[in-house]
């Protein structure tokens, strides 16, 4: 990063745009010390022309090309929708490199641990959860008024549990099961079920009469673990089975113990949210840094959000670790492609209304700062929305960048703990995985205080590192995932609902 | 109905098959009455030939045919699922028929009245209920914190206020916001905060960043109805507004007292889920004789559910009051057999195995049997999904058919109150609007006592008939909507959680 002045930052010495840092941004006829004077206000993490840009000439961020002038842009002038045109997203077949990075260096050769529950099945969970999973959305009311109850009335005596969380969804029944990407809803369900935070002692709730059989959730354990409600005598009756059934895995799950495990174990999600300019100058960097950190140590990180990789994709496909990788990397661009055109859309729809007032010009730029956030390392694997992690290391899973939808994706995927970067804010929190929130701007650490963990908008005011803030990360994933440390929404008891993915048609 | 025997039930005399009423079904051997022998072992509620269907002959129920015999079927045969195949659906552009059919005539011209709460704008409540609405679901984790806060500690101080209703869901942002369908989402999500129940009293949160702005969420009403998340300085700031926005809208929701209006005020929703065979027979014909004394006396009543009303559309056509409302209805359909065939899927997935395994073949058979609760009204008038009533009478409310989503979109029209018909059993309940549960069969309210409100099931053992349990319901609906009874699922106080509508992607 080249920072010339505090007042912009300018990423990448191609670049001839930079990003106003100062707080209220620069004002008409701000001079700064290269020489260039701003030709009209500029807000905060918004873009000036470093030089002067001729009409269709490249407008170049990260190195890369953001845009295309729409007339020519004076040097000193706000780059923002009005005079930008979007540039084609890369040709997907013409992507052939691969296995061009070699293994990340940033190993100090100590081994790093953490604490959590074993389970039998060889993985490891950070949270100790009484998990009742559904079928069919309509035991949804059933389950929250039993889920209520269970907290209240017996979940105090288990005091090694951590919560009873319900995977509510609303798929299961009046969709089209049979339709070829309801294989989607259905995989992510079934190993939503088998989170290693759940220790292996889920329990189901059915109706009896849904198109998603509570057999396939229960993903082959015993019988036992299924309540089917339209075999049950009436109400009571089923609060009654639920208690039972709650009571009997309350007490095996309380007999458990943390242990010590190498961070080999760990599966850790990096997304982010209510982006800004910033977001690819600081937060997605630093968190890019304790991806390396991570994945150098053995633990396995994932990265996803497919619009907000689709126009980076050319500098994701060389770091692919062979070519069956790099092609279900294509894959995956292409199968959103056309899911997004079977309705007339493409993936300018990505950036929001706050995006574009963080500065976030276009999904080009969006995208460019977001795959940040997976550092360096090599892509060992992608996966398709909703299917487990297989391998350890740095995984692409594919999945829409909706924050939600995004994280049930990868809680299905068997992610431990979120890391989530956000410019605006957002009070995102999951159920259960711990969600660390970076801002990228210490404004936002600042008014959010009890809502934001790390700032990482410090390393726009120099006052700390990329590096640093990639360790602060690192550091404070262990001690969550340990369960030494709390987030902030984990203090509160904050909690969004589950968002399934379910590209086909409801009936 | 010609009841020949209590063991079968031939609905029309041109019908080649009956469903079988004894519990338990009827074995290989059982003579019937008439001289038939049934001639292998066939469940109840499942259909038995009637005569020798020779091979390609039309399988005839309800007068209609239901499917074409796939090989010869003996007299006594289990007709099912591997002896028929699905006729073509009704070609929509051949349907020109309309105005067909006059004014319901089951009218003792007394004045029946009900007990709400008067709106502003001239609509009515049926419950007094504080609405929380939002822009995006972000917000969700903080409005469920606030919601659960605000009834512990403040709304138990406010005794005429019913219930405080977070609209949660999952649009707002991550969507594909100008998509050509984005409309359905959105309105429905304006016209749910604008429900009669809420008085005008809601209030709008919102993120800050989010597509969907909570200006349009708020529909036009004072921008002190909407707290905007990242303007406020974090967790608990937010708390406090929330709380203080909270008292305001209770303390005048809290003078509010139930006045006498004329049922024509009332909007009331039919649906059904979990059907059977007994649902074309007893539960819905018992509802569509209700839905007629409700519109004979000028109340409005909803029938819903698309892929229910595809295949019998040719039966309604006829009933529509004019050409446009014809045109509508058939432009509804052909939207939805675009939508379902974008992927590739078609109306024959609706059935549910439960639906199969409760004697329902195909979804040409559950079509003739549901549409049934529209009674035999003319329809006034056809709203897209989502839209709000305009006129009073009986409309078609186009929705797909999952209940939920079905549920979501009624509300969004203005229903006040649901009638839901289930064999199989669902615990299904809506917070913003009563769900009186009406059961197929007699079984089932015995088994699910403290669940179904009304038992249709006597109507097949002719301990009643359809008209006495029509104005059972009837006068069941006004007494709830007058707050002088409660259903059992309000009761318990057992909710589902709304599912919006979005047939667009996600980003």
């Amino acid at each position: 990063m080249v920072a010339e002045y505090l007042k912009y930052i300018k990423v990448n010495p191609k670049d001839n745009t930079a990003i106003i840092v100062t707080k209220g941004g620069a004002k008409k006829g701000t001079a700064f010390p290269c020489g260039l004077t701003s030709v009209e206000d500029i807000p905060q993490a918004h873009k000036i022309a470093l030089k002067h840009i001729p009409k269709d000439e490249k407008i170049i961020r990260y190195g890369e090309t953001i845009g295309f002038a729409r007339k020519d842009i004076l040097a000193g002038s706000w780059i923002n929708d009005a005079v930008m045109d979007l540039p084609v997203p890369p040709e997907l077949d013409s992507l052939t490199e691969y296995n061009q990075v070699g293994n990340s260096k940033i190993n100090d050769a100590k081994e790093y641990t953490f604490r959590g529950y074993r389970n039998s099945n060889g993985t490891v969970g950070v949270k100790n959860i009484l998990g009742i999973t559904t079928s069919v959305q309509c035991v949804t009311g059933i389950v929250e008024f039993a889920v209520k109850k269970i907290k209240e009335e017996i979940l105090p005596l288990y005091e090694n549990v951590d919560d009873v969380v319900a995977l509510n969804h609303n798929y299961g029944c009046g969709v089209a099961i049979n339709a070829e990407d309801a294989k989607i809803p259905i995989r992510t369900i079934q190993n939503l079920s088998d989170h290693p935070s759940f220790g292996g002692e889920v329990m189901v709730v059915g109706l009896g009469c849904e198109k998603l059989l509570p057999q396939r959730v229960n993903n082959g354990k015993p019988n036992d673990n299924i309540l089917i409600l339209q075999e049950q005598e009436g109400f009571e009756n089923i609060m009654d089975e639920m208690l039972k059934k709650a009571k009997q895995r309350l007490g095996k799950l309380n007999n458990r113990k943390r242990e010590t495990f190498p961070i080999s174990k760990l599966v850790v999600g990096v997304q982010c949210g209510g982006s800004d300019a910033f977001s690819g100058v600081t937060a997605n960097p630093a968190v890019g840094y304790a991806t390396d950190l991570l994945v150098a140590r053995g633990a396995t990180v994932m990265f996803s959000e497919v619009t907000e990789v689709r126009d980076a994709v050319h500098l994701l496909t060389p770091r692919t670790v062979n070519k069956e990788v790099k092609d279900k990397l294509i894959n995956e661009m292409k199968w959103y492609d056309n899911y997004l055109s079977k309705d007339n859309v493409d993936r300018s729809e990505n950036p929001s209304p706050g995006n574009k007032r963080g500065g976030l010009t276009n999904v080009v730029e969006k995208s460019l700062g977001s795959v940040v956030k997976s550092g360096e390392s090599p892509i060992v694997d992608v996966l398709s929305p909703g299917e487990k992690v297989k391998k350890t290391g740095l995984h692409f899973a594919a999945t829409p960048a909706s924050d939600f939808v995004c994280g049930t994706l990868q809680l299905a995927s068997g992610m431990h703990m979120q890391v989530f970067t956000t410019g605006r804010g957002t009070p995102y929190n999951l159920s259960m995985a711990p969600v660390l929130k970076v801002s990228t701007r210490s404004e936002l650490k600042k008014e959010w205080h009890d809502l934001i963990d790390i700032d990482a908008g410090k390393i726009a005011t120099d006052e700390s590192t990329i590096e640093e803030v990639g360790w602060e990360i690192f550091n404070k994933i262990i001690a969550v995932a340990s369960g030494e440390e709390k987030t902030w929404a984990d203090k509160w008891g904050v909690y969004n609902d589950l968002a399934l993915f379910n590209p086909s048609p409801v009936t």
